[in-house]
C-alpha cells in the first residue's frame, strides 16, 4: 500500500470539515446526519470515519479551528507596541474570522456559530471545546488589558477579566446580529466602540 | 354561558406563555410539541388554541413580551435628565429583563434567547418579531445617543446607529455568555464597559 503523504491527509481533513460546515449551515446541526456529510464531500464512510468519529468531533474541530484563528489574530496584535486600541483590535479579529478560511466566508460562519451555541445547551460534548476556547480568549484579552495598563491607557485597578468579558460580549453580539439580520458591519461596531471609548465621562457619577 | 372576565383571560394567557417557556427552555423549541405545552399547563387543546394557533405564535408572544420589558426599562431611563450613562443603563435594562417576569428568572431566559435565535435562522415566521424588536431597540438607543449629544457627552458627528448597534451587541453577547457559561454577571459587564468608557484614548490614532 502506497504511503499517504501528510499533505494528502491534511487536504482530506480540510475537505471533510468544509463539507460539514456547508451541511451544518444549510440545515442546522440537528438535522444533519453523517450520511449527509458523506454525500456532501463525496467520500466513503470508511474515508470519513478515519478522521472523525461523528458530528460532535466535526463540530469540535470547527470550533477549535475558529478559536485558533482568533488566537492567531490576537498574537499578531500583541506584538505591536503600543498595543492596538480595543476598537481596532476587535475589528481586526472579527475581519480575520469572518473573511478567513473558517466557515467558508462571512455569511455562513455567524449562522454556524448560533447553531453551535443552541446545540451546546443540550450537549455537554459540544460545551467542552466552547468553554475551553472562551477561557483562552479571556486570558488573551486579559493580557491586552495588562498591556493597556502598562501603556498608561487604563488605570491599574481596572478589572481585567470584566474588560475581557465585555470585549468578548461585543464580538459575540456582533456575530449574533450578523447571523440574524445580515446587515451588521464590522466598521459600525468599530465606530460604535470608538464613540463609547471617547465619551466624556463625568469623574463622579 | 357565564361571561369570562378580562382578568381571567389574561391569567390564562399568562399561564400558557409561562408553561411554553418552561417547555422550550427545557427541551428546545424544535423538540417541543403543542402536546407538550398542553400537558405542561394542564389545559385542553381547545382552551390553549383559543389563545395561540401554535408554537410560532407562542414564541412570537414571548419575543414581543421580552422586547416590551426592554422598551419599558428604556422609557424609564429616558425620563432622567441627564440620561444615565451607557454602562448604568445597560445594567438596568439587563437586570430588568433577567429578573423580570419574562422567561421566569435569570437562568432560563438566556437559554431561551439562544434557542429562538437558532430557530429564527430556519423559520421566517419567527424572524419577523425579532427583526421588528431589533429595529425598535435601535430607535430607542438612537434617541439616547441624541440625549448624550445634547448633554455634551458625545460629539455631534457621532454615528448614532453605530453606537446603538454596539450597545445591543453588548447585551446580546452578555446573554450568550450567560446561557453558555452560566457565570456572566451584569456587574462585570457594567465594570468592563465603564473601563472602556474611561480609557485614555490618544487623540490621533
Amino acid at each position: 500500500m502506497a504511503r499517504v503523504s501528510q499533505e494528502h491527509l491534511d487536504a482530506r481533513r480540510r475537505q471533510i470539515i468544509d463539507g460539514a460546515i456547508r451541511c451544518f449551515t444549510r440545515n442546522g446541526f440537528h438535522a444533519t446526519s453523517m450520511q449527509d456529510v458523506l454525500r456532501e464531500v463525496g467520500l466513503s464512510a470508511g474515508a470519513v470515519y478515519r478522521y472523525f468519529s461523528g458530528k460532535e468531533e466535526l463540530i469540535g474541530a470547527i470550533v477549535g479551528e475558529a478559536f485558533g484563528t482568533i488566537r492567531g489574530a490576537f498574537e499578531d496584535a500583541a506584538k505591536q507596541d503600543p498595543p492596538p486600541l480595543p476598537d481596532k483590535l476587535l475589528a481586526h479579529v472579527l475581519d480575520t474570522v469572518l473573511n478567513g478560511r473558517v466557515g467558508g466566508g462571512s455569511i455562513e460562519f455567524p449562522r454556524l456559530v448560533l447553531q453551535v451555541w443552541a446545540e451546546t445547551l443540550r450537549n455537554e460534548g459540544l460545551a467542552t471545546p466552547l468553554r475551553e476556547g472562551f477561557a483562552d480568549m479571556r486570558v488573551a484579552w486579559g493580557k491586552l488589558v495588562d498591556a493597556y495598563r502598562e501603556a498608561g491607557l487604563m488605570p491599574d485597578d481596572v478589572d481585567a477579566d470584566a474588560v475581557a468579558r465585555t470585549m468578548m460580549a461585543l464580538a459575540q453580539g456582533f456575530i449574533a446580529q450578523q447571523a440574524l439580520f445580515g446587515d451588521a458591519k464590522v466598521e459600525q461596531l468599530e465606530a460604535g466602540l470608538r464613540a463609547l471609548m471617547r465619551m466624556e465621562v463625568p469623574k463622579v457619577s
